[in-house]
């Protein structure tokens, strides 16, 4: 499993956080079947606004973009998370109860709002370092998440189901692709040496903090 | 006690949350005496990192006025934030053992991000009636909590003081200046018949985000 | 021919600045194949510059919009112009003569900066219809002078390609879409009687100014 | 005259635009009343509606700090700008018979337009950094013009005190803070090598294009 050397260098220094991110409760509960499949359908919900609210964070890479490279990744995924990611969504809740009228007219949990903003305000305010090093979080931490439960076969098929979208081939790829637009645009801005650069102390608490915001994302689900 | 009449309407179609929020614990143990200096101090903290984000969010004011008499009054808004509100902040904390250094290297609270990053990225893809409106329940909020305690008169003296700023003079001036530049601001841009517009229905709901967001923050000063 | 609505008012607000754009010697010349080739590279190069922020500025237009239909709209316009006309518009120079290295390295005109910040600026600072009104004359104007020009048969066939991309079904299409878009962002916020509202006497503004800085973006082809 | 090491270096890399712009003909045209008036007072109109997006563009600059020594430092210009010296330019050019409602009615010409919108636009997409450099040539090239003329003596009064103004030990001592202002914000970001960074090369770019747009700026007073 390897998504670039910037992800694994913001994680080793993050270990903790991480950990409780990835080995969170939620997790270990949907991949035993104890999970109450009231609170996965909240979850999915919740996780409708969230791609609204991402896919805006990804437009701001468009416009943090340096060059067309960069442009183009963002642009696709923006295009991607709106045009087929929320289609696919909006049609796994209808399969599980959930209409699109629900959808839309959910309430955002406070825990929503907190990391959706920190990330979107990133955007705006920071630059296509600060920007993606809080998008990490999200894309890989649930890649990972998937790889690491490639073997777990929970009963429930909507459980089982989500963990194979995120240790599908497909989502690997994505990771894999994300994992080098950073490693292409550090070394672009910051050079090679840039474990010793003012900006990556700023990233690393960036990355942080948009890991403890996954941590209550989670904790937000299973209340 | 009148801040305006836009600001008037929104708490009556927001009853419920704005007493959650102006009557909440954190006020009446305060008031009382009852709450735990460490809360306090810790609440302190937390209240430096929200002013910065907060004089960032005057600033985007300036950014989306329609008119000087607007850039005016945001402008020194952030002025008065910066150069003067927080060095009175600053001596207090150290009146009461919290360092300068203490306060900037503290970590951010999620539920304090949650917040400021909400009426920030308001600030930054909306517009300045969707700012204000998610600013109001800050400003306004404080200096109604001042009233409704003008005669409450808790022993502990860094209690009393807080009340006591609140429910000053030249608080209440504050307030009634920024109830009189939302009403202006929404006069302007959505006539007199502004209830009955598609962006009455928004800023309500912006308005109760922020007020939840508020009851959020101080509960975070409770835990 | 017809674009929608608000785009047929925005244009009766403003004849005549609207033919100076729309009836620009430009044209003249490119129709009647007297404009010298070097003037029309040069402004495929200085398209090609444009192409970046007018992506960057659809981007903005993904964040400003209110509802999933808007952004679905945006979005995959962001990556059309991104992911293939960039594309075309590379293979189209790389057949002139002009290499993707040197539309790279090509400097920025003053009037190209002009138009392009301008939409940008608005982007972030206004909202989705100021946004709409400055893209508009651009997007639209193409469409209608492709249309002018339908029967227009220039013996250089650069120039014939040229106005045969705004003049194709697939290009009308794009306007009718984007006319289609504007006409339901403005009845959504602003209902039936838009053209009596604040913001009406506002993108009438913008749409003029734009109109004017694309005036300028000819000239500056024919300097 | 010293406006600090990183200005110095800008121009240095950026010569001959920099003779072009403080050098312009505007200004010598001015310094040996062979100015038209008319243009003198359409210059000052531009000006006062240039001020305006220039307070907004050093209000991004809050929003871009990274500490609060440059939130004050921005914050006070802020204020500086658009309670002070608009006020200062409203009265001088009732003075000289332009009103306010003309000020306020006055349409922004291109040129205009092409630079305000370039800084505005950088101060959203880019960092402290690139704004601060944008933003450089026009606070630091009056400061130079001022300074190159402090011996030349118009005739017309309103020449003299528009050279005086800028020669002022206040405007002088504006330009100073500016320039350590600068200085500290590259060597907090980019260390003591900053020349031989990715963002070096970047900013210069940016102090390029935005001399050339003052330079058009000029050219636009002379039309």
């Amino acid at each position: 499993m390897s998504y670039g050397n910037v992800f694994k260098f913001l994680k080793e220094n993050n270990k903790e956080n991480w950990l409780l991110y990835t080995k969170h409760d939620f997790i270990s509960k949907l991949s035993n079947d104890t999970l109450k499949k009231e609170k996965f359908l909240n979850y999915l919900t919740q996780d409708y606004l969230f791609l609204i609210q991402f896919s805006k964070a990804w437009s701001l890479a468009v416009l943090k973009s340096d060059n067309l490279e960069e442009m183009k990744i963002a642009a696709s995924t923006v295009n991607d998370l709106i045009n087929f990611e929320m289609e696919l969504h909006i049609t796994l809740c209808a399969n599980y109860g959930i209409s699109k009228f629900d959808l839309e007219n959910a309430d955002e949990e406070n825990e929503n709002i907190a990391y959706t903003r920190y990330v979107l305000e990133l955007g705006y305010s920071g630059d296509f370092l600060d920007l993606l090093s809080s998008l990490a979080p999200c894309v890989l931490g649930y890649g990972e998440i998937g790889l690491n439960n490639i073997n777990t076969k929970p009963n429930i098929s909507m459980y089982q189901k989500w963990l194979e979208t995120y240790a599908s081939v497909e989502y690997q790829d994505v990771c894999k692709n994300v994992g080098k637009l950073i490693d292409d645009a550090f070394l672009l801005r910051l050079g090679n040496n840039f474990v010793n650069t003012y900006k990556w102390k700023k990233v690393n608490g960036i990355f942080k903090k948009a890991t403890l915001l996954e941590v209550d994302f989670w904790n937000m689900a299973l209340k």
